[in-house]
């Protein structure tokens, strides 16, 4: 058994040699902040031999990576992370293969699905060479659109939910931006954790019974628009049948967290994770004084600056896993584009009222 | 020894019943809640016959109590916490002195100084009976002035300092209304446990350099008026000398409340405890999101509600006597009217910029 077993590892490392190649690296850049399509250009910047490899060092190739908001606001300049000089590869998640390694076999696979767990490394470029360190190993039989998009919007949140109040069956919490990323992983891990999620969507012209149907069929039970909460009904129909919300989840600012507000139980807490509105979160004196209101923020890059050392990162994107493969937890509806195509990418990514996550790809 | 003590025992029953007669009853009263100055009356509501008191019963005369702005909020009917019925007597704290009582003789005796601990029991009256067990007594040297102040104002500021963040000698918070009962008690309890204490006061044209001092004479070390903060020199001159404020305590809302925030340090909290300038509290989202804020609020009256059966609020007040006892801690400047005087008394209260505590007593 032993014997066959070293055999099979010099049968490996000859099969890596001859696998061995230079690869072009594509990375998509800029070397100024500013609008996108007019900052961003895709760059060669390197060719990798594979050769050439350093212990523990992994090279891998990009399956898919989304354009977030966040990217968007980094390439604006506008974002409290910012890359640490320019020109800098953007990009904040991903999900990558592994074309050829110096790591122990046990370890990693020619052709198995990683994320790297750099907050400073653009995961918008065909390949890199990252340390074994700092990759995470996940299942390949999950989609590629579910872990392109599982480090940032689910783990969003999952946090959002275990991290602020302790929630029990049967608990109520409340969110605006009921279709964003966010949002819709909240729905479906509510759904999981038998928890009222109340979602809040902007109401719009058109497409809006489809918003609703499609938010139903991710388990959403009770989906409003802004409009409603102002409206004294609510007090009869949903808060007569399920209890008041002890947490609130806030990605809009503006009038729209006003509503929220309104509708929370005493001692709820209110997180705001996002702000689409571009307008602060104004609060009434009374909500904290008498109504206990405890308001707080939730940055994921802090959670992971602070967290990917240890093993709390990886436990929950196997939870997370687990929830995919169980079909209780559904990618977001993609739309692939070719690096090369990036421009066409941006301006899709930048719609209002866009729900669908657009997905940068390799040929 | 033993029959001795019974034999005092027995002379002192004799002796309060050789006391005992009728007591009239004057209460500050409203029937509709409106301006104080129109609808509080002082009613001769009952006479206190003292031989008819029950087991555990306490007949106590007024002392003094102050006039907070919560009262005044009160009996206009804007305050989450108001009586159950109408006619009801209004006041928030203040002293008693104990006058008979049914009590065992180890707890109280004539003389003594007592608090009242029931939420919904007016204190603007002459004379009351409250039950042995909703008092707490407490010592006669300390003054008046601290004993009928001593139960909201620096027992809000001593769980301000204390309940939201851990703070280290050295550390530093920062408050807005920093000439008022909360903020005077907060400089004091501030300069005993080694915090930095920064206060921003309004900026006013007449008495600005008295109000200055008589801060700095109770130990304020850094006293700056509301548009300071808004002027970057503060960075090399406060900010460089001291650690960027882990709390910041704020009575006031709206723009007062915004120029705090602009200073405090990262993973600060910020709690509410008033709202003097009736504008809300407005966060622009990235000091949630990014800067870690956290924004809580505090009501007295709800600590209390919570934890007035257990041995806490007992405990605060025997370390504020303390302070009190060795001049580190002083009562605000007190004026003090008759409760027959209430009309001018309740409109030397509602002065603005007003600093001194107005105190309700009794010939």
């Amino acid at each position: 058994m032993r014997s066959s077993l070293v055999l099979f590892k010099r049968f490996q490392t000859l099969f890596h040699t001859r696998l061995a190649s230079s690869y072009v690296v594509q990375e998509l850049q800029a070397d100024q902040y500013g609008a996108p399509n007019e900052v961003l250009k895709l760059n060669q910047t390197t060719s990798i031999d594979a050769s050439q490899l350093k212990p523990n060092d992994v090279l891998i190739k990009l399956l898919a990576s989304p354009i977030n908001p966040a990217d968007i606001n980094m390439i604006e300049g506008k974002y409290a992370l910012l890359p640490s000089s320019l020109p800098a590869t953007f990009g904040n998640e991903g999900v990558f293969q592994v074309v050829d390694h110096r790591a122990s076999d046990e370890q990693v696979r020619p052709g198995d699905w990683v994320l790297p767990k750099i907050l400073d490394w653009g995961k918008w470029r065909s390949y890199g060479i990252v340390s074994i360190n700092d990759l995470i190993k996940i299942p390949s039989d999950i989609g590629v659109e579910s872990a392109a998009t599982l480090s940032v919007n689910p783990c969003t949140a999952y946090r959002l939910l275990r991290d602020f109040v302790t929630l029990e069956k049967g608990d109520t919490i409340i969110q605006n931006g009921g279709n964003s990323g966010v949002g819709q992983a909240v729905i479906q891990l509510g759904k999981l954790w038998n928890i009222n999620v109340v979602s809040i969507v902007r109401n719009r012209e058109q497409g809006m019974n489809e918003l609703v149907d499609y938010l139903k069929s991710l388990g959403a039970e009770h989906v409003y628009v802004e409009e409603d909460l102002r409206k004294e009904a609510l007090r009869k129909t949903l808060w007569s049948t399920i209890p008041r919300p002890k947490l609130g989840l806030n990605c809009v600012g503006g009038r729209a967290t006003s509503d929220l507000l309104r509708v929370l139980d005493k001692s709820a807490t209110l997180v705001t994770y996002g702000g689409m509105s571009k307008q602060p979160v104004t609060v009434p004196t009374a909500e904290f004084i008498f109504n206990d209101l405890n308001c707080r923020g939730f940055w994921m890059s802090r959670w992971k600056a602070e967290n990917y050392k240890g093993s709390q990162f990886a436990q929950m994107l196997y939870e997370l896993i687990d929830s995919i493969r169980r079909n209780e937890l559904k990618a977001p509806h993609c739309e692939k584009f070719l690096l090369s195509d990036y421009k066409a990418a941006v301006e899709q990514a930048q719609k209002p009222l866009n729900t669908t996550k657009v997905l940068l790809t390799v040929a």
